[in-house]
């Protein structure tokens, strides 16, 4: 049986998202997975050939789109170990960004797996901050945070 | 005449990104003006249907994508001027992004016109610092802002 991404988990009222929703049908589906060993998070991604900035390479809005969803999934798998319960229990978890950073390190090829790592940075309430890199052949080639800030169970 | 878009300046060969290239088949081709009396960068996008967080508001990448496009436009417009030169001149000034921040300052409704706009910070060496806001009915939903960097003109 295949492993559950995080965003498996999500309800369907928040799997609409076009960066990581499994129900946004011409979105980017990307999935986040928690690697209990390695205590971080990581996702794979085969950018299609037009998500280009120059022929060749990744434009920037997606580098940020796939380190924000990183993010936010990795703030919810967090939120559910800190609490010591699997995803799929209640209540709950799901969060949205309050603030995105990235840094542009390298020219990120287009023709390849992205390979995105997120690991917790702090976690202080009700805000989880997140660092994520994005890496190709073992370089980094962005890197980011997210902060990442949980809704109120009331809106969900 | 209509009047031209900073990204319409762009040569052949630099007009393919998803967010801004007027030659990317399936891109945003999201287009950005200088407006002289206001010394700042303008931009209108009506975002489609799918480019959605939850149902009915836009997703994070897509407004890290129309900040940072407008965002090293903005920059593109402003060496021209620093310079004095109209932006159909040679030799081309063109930028790439180094890093992006962006504040989430409110939920973005995605079924009508986002603003954007943009004014030089900071304008130093190789670099230049835009702040750029993503307005919806007067109301600011987002800020960031875009340290973009000149492209060598051996690469162009």
């Amino acid at each position: 049986m295949e492993k559950k991404a995080i965003q498996d988990y999500y309800t369907d009222s928040m799997s609409h998202c076009y960066g990581c929703g499994r129900l946004n049908d011409v979105g980017m589906k990307m999935r986040s997975f928690w690697v209990e060993e390695e205590n971080e998070s990581i996702a794979w991604f085969k950018p299609q050939s037009y998500y280009t900035a120059f022929p060749g390479y990744v434009y920037g809005g997606l580098i940020a789109s796939l380190i924000d969803c990183h993010g936010t999934g990795t703030a919810a798998a967090a939120a559910y170990r800190a609490e010591g319960r699997e995803m799929d229990s209640k209540p709950t978890l799901r969060f949205v960004t309050a603030s995105l950073h990235v840094n542009y390190l390298k020219p990120t090829p287009i023709d390849t797996i992205l390979i995105l790592r997120g690991k917790i940075k702090e976690m202080k309430g009700r805000k989880t901050t997140v660092e994520v890199t994005l890496t190709v052949d073992d370089v980094i080639c962005a890197s980011g945070e997210v902060i990442a800030v949980k809704i109120p169970e009331s809106m969900l």
